[in-house]
């Protein structure tokens, strides 16, 4: 036990970046990011990272970088045996760099969107690194909630129920779903736009839907889903960063 | 027209203070209640008020308060015709003191608890200062957020759905809607802790749910709801910041 020349484990901490705006990161966040040495961060292969380019300009010149390059995105359908076998052999090969980062006695700075347990890709290191390393989470502003601030007004009051959904559910749950809720949040939508905008009309609600794009971006847009042209069968034309919402309606004095 | 001596009107900002502890605030919430000539922000008759306390240290020496007195807020039941009366008179009075503050020409910021658009009391100010005065708001991390990031367990994986209800519902409601979700946040809890109970155990998730009070804040506490005492019928001990939620258990590679 050569106690004297060991180092003292590091730790890694999963930031949420919020929305995609610099200043609606929480004072936390943006502290830990300013003094991290390391980050590492999800990217496309080829690209800079929408996570990396959320911090651009409040890092150390010297900071030591991870770019965890997804093998998959779009390419294979979520179905596909091959699709879980390649993330998950992704995911643990991402899990070894940061424990040995750790084990050098760094701090990691994970960067993540929005809020990391929200449905976020920092969810499946974090189960891996537990009982490995110290790892934490700070919370962030969600995509949805720059969303429904996006389109000024309140997504839910009184007791309203409010339903989150991915678009990549079948098109008759997703319906049977908007149907039954006050209001309702759908991610994920990407090519799933038109089953989405069926299953809205099913529900009897597609004049009640908002399309909001890039919330809390430059790029943001916002305009009634009824708005959109409907799209030829297979066409996707909508933006990663979208989603469709309806407030509620509930009781106010 | 007497454009010369006009004063330009101010505006009224809602700033979402996130779940209680000062450094989840966003940089930009943060930024704005330091620069802030005014404040306002509810509080119960007699107290000190858990948003003003939020920013604590913060503020301007000279900064101007107005604190918004709740008339009413537990004593008299919601379905009771005389709590919309009072609290629409209450709303009423507060907006007309902020018109007044911006007409004289001072932008207020108005603090809020969490996120304001998310089952916020700002929204009924907000809905009546529209049209009259250049109103906007600055989104927050959520109470949930922090309550999921709590229990150090992702909230949502996958195509999970996640439902979030009031506790103030019927119990065949709560009972009907936790048996159909993946994952769960039920708030205003409260005096309704014995009913929501009883619709987990409807539901058969008694031992899925999860307690958080406090979320992100000095007296923070996580727990299984099934470790909590059962209640005698009638009383309450689970504060008012008080969250339970069941974890959603989706596809992860």
């Amino acid at each position: 036990m050569t106690q004297g020349t060991r180092t003292t484990q590091g730790s890694v901490v999963g930031v949420g970046l919020g929305p995609g705006s610099q200043d609606l990161m929480s004072v936390r966040a943006d502290r830990l990011i300013r003094q991290a040495t390391h980050i590492a961060y999800f990217r496309k292969k080829g690209r800079k990272g929408h996570a990396r380019s959320i911090v651009e300009g409040l890092l150390a010149p010297d900071v030591i970088e991870l770019p965890m390059e997804y093998p998959v995105t779009t390419e294979i359908p979520v179905d596909d045996p091959r699709y879980n076998a390649l993330l998950s052999s992704f995911y643990e090969q991402s899990v070894a760099q940061l424990i040995e980062m750790a084990n050098a006695g760094c701090d990691v700075v994970v960067l993540c969107e929005g809020d990391p347990f929200f449905y976020g890709s920092f969810m499946h290191l974090y189960t891996r690194l537990l009982n490995q390393v110290s790892v934490s989470v700070v919370p962030g502003i969600t995509g949805m909630s720059a969303a429904w601030t996006a389109t000024g007004q309140p997504i839910t009051w009184g007791d309203d129920i409010l339903t989150v959904l991915m678009a990549t559910l079948p098109e008759q749950a997703l319906a049977e779903r908007i149907a039954q809720t006050d209001a309702l949040v759908v991610m994920k939508i990407g090519r799933n736009l038109n089953k989405l905008r069926r299953a809205l009309v099913t529900a009897g609600r597609e004049h009640q839907a908002w399309l909001i794009e890039y919330a809390a971006m430059a790029q943001q847009r916002v305009l009634p889903l009824s708005d959109l042209d409907p799209l030829a069968e297979g066409t996707e034309n909508v933006p990663y960063f979208s989603i469709v919402l309806i407030h509620g309606n509930g009781r106010r004095p």
